[in-house]
């Protein structure tokens, strides 16, 4: 079992109730000093997701909306799954999760049948043009594995080891970012509000349903572009799953259309290695004070 | 009180339970001998937000995700609001249209306070191009009046009496189209998946809040412009609300970015007289069947 699929493992008890486990595997790294450890949002949503699909009546979430009301703490928590109706096309379900009695996460589920693959000759099909994106290989390793070849070299196993323990999500997702997108690393953000990469795990796990869940909120937020590089807590997001990806890295591109009064918006595509579009995602978000380089 | 304020009027009966009543004026014309009269979706939403609005300690919908589990009747109905936090900067609340102690619409709601005007002098600023509108004298009136000049001036009084009684939602809403996407009207359409226009209501009412959730599912479906111009239930719905409007009539433009599978998705922009980006939203929605010329 990857860690990935660990650490948004449920545990089913009866009567929707499920029991998880937020895990600092997938925490933010906040800066030294600030609030504890939370954990990607991306992640607590694929754990609802596998609450929700253990009793949907169809395979995909095609509509997930949530809204974040508390920061998870790193303790046991509950999701319980209400399904609102359970229909041939579509079913909805509420789902919560719920830390000592109170909802951290509030997600609605309209759960269907995506068709898969090319099939769709006999109805109507259409999509917009692709993102724009260097090659692999011209792109820019956000946060490279402490592994890896480079001034990680120096340090020695237990800084390694210990780096890897609080390295937290930006250990586990590998993101390449388009060179033109990622200028706020240097302090000289390219002045739009834009984010362009590929994404996966570092472990060895394809793309499916919960890692799209993950990758539509992967890439660090658009302000970041604008030089507003402090923690931008999303309020809500809502996705679309749109096809079963295949395997390989996702290209996820992110663009803004309004920020004012301390709130942006940020809206995601997630491409998979064939060229389809996968998922969608829109978030309203707050826009971080200061300008410390954590990720959201 | 005008007639959008009837039709989305709410009465308190305590412990967050509000009386409402689905409006006839605001049913969607199906064609003849298809499904009885469904109310359009975003009158709907404007009620529930009303519900909301009623006991939120901020004024504004920041975020709303509505799912559409059935067709509401022409009938008496409920909608119970349940509190899930209420913070200082935001707060957010279930809210469910029942009808016959059946759900038919679930709403999670996050509210927080926009700042008015251009008081951003002391945050982060930016906003994307606006929508490329013609003006709006060279636009197409997309449902005339009947009592407006042209083909209706033949009607007698009775029939255009009885032509308002069944109009619907079309004879209360009046949608200015650019002539570029409007070929659909003709069998003629462009061949993308777009619409801009201006909106407003005939009646003399200016945009508020309220106005704001029908005008972002106030254009007809994107997928008109690919042809298919059968009726296309909303799935899932999702606003934000970005700024208090100015008086005058809103532009709105809609796009889309994959049809695949019988499911389609339509993003709107929602910009004030003032020019300013008002409400975003993004829907899932079913592409219809058949061709009629039903409205969303």
């Amino acid at each position: 079992m990857t860690i990935f699929d660990e650490a948004t493992a449920v545990s089913g008890r009866g009567d929707g109730l499920y029991d998880v486990l937020p895990d600092r595997r997938f925490a933010l790294v906040a800066p030294a000093g600030s609030a504890p450890p939370a954990v990607n949002g991306g992640v607590l949503i694929a754990t609802v997701l596998r609450a929700v699909l253990d009793s949907s009546p169809h395979p995909h979430p095609i509509a997930t909306s949530a809204h974040f009301l508390r920061v998870a703490a790193l303790a046991p928590a509950q999701v319980q799954v209400t399904w609102l109706r359970q229909g041939k096309t579509a079913a909805t379900a509420r789902a919560t999760l719920i830390q000592d009695s109170v909802p951290v996460l509030d997600v609605t589920v309209t759960t269907g049948r995506l068709i898969a693959g090319e099939s769709d000759a006999e109805g109507l099909s259409w999509t917009g043009a692709p993102p724009d994106l260097p090659p692999i290989g011209e792109c820019v390793d956000l946060d490279p594995w402490p592994t890896a070849a480079g001034p990680d070299q120096a340090a020695g196993p237990q800084e390694k080891a210990a780096r890897v323990e609080t390295a937290g999500y930006a250990g586990q997702v590998r993101l390449l970012l388009d060179p033109a997108v990622a200028g706020w690393r240097h302090g000289a953000p390219a002045g739009l509000p834009e984010m362009r990469g590929y994404f996966r795990l570092r472990e060895d796990r394809e793309p499916d349903v919960y890692l799209l869940a993950l990758a539509v909120d992967g890439l660090p937020p658009v302000v970041f572009g604008l030089g507003a590089t402090g923690w931008a807590p999303t309020v809500e997001l809502t996705w679309h799953m749109r096809a079963v990806p295949s395997p390989g890295p996702l290209r996820v591109a992110a663009r803004c259309r309004h920020v004012s009064g301390g709130w942006f918006d940020e809206e995601a595509e997630v491409w998979d290695a064939d060229g389809r579009l996968v998922a969608q995602s829109r978030q309203i978000a707050r826009v971080g004070r200061g300008r410390a380089r954590a990720r959201s």
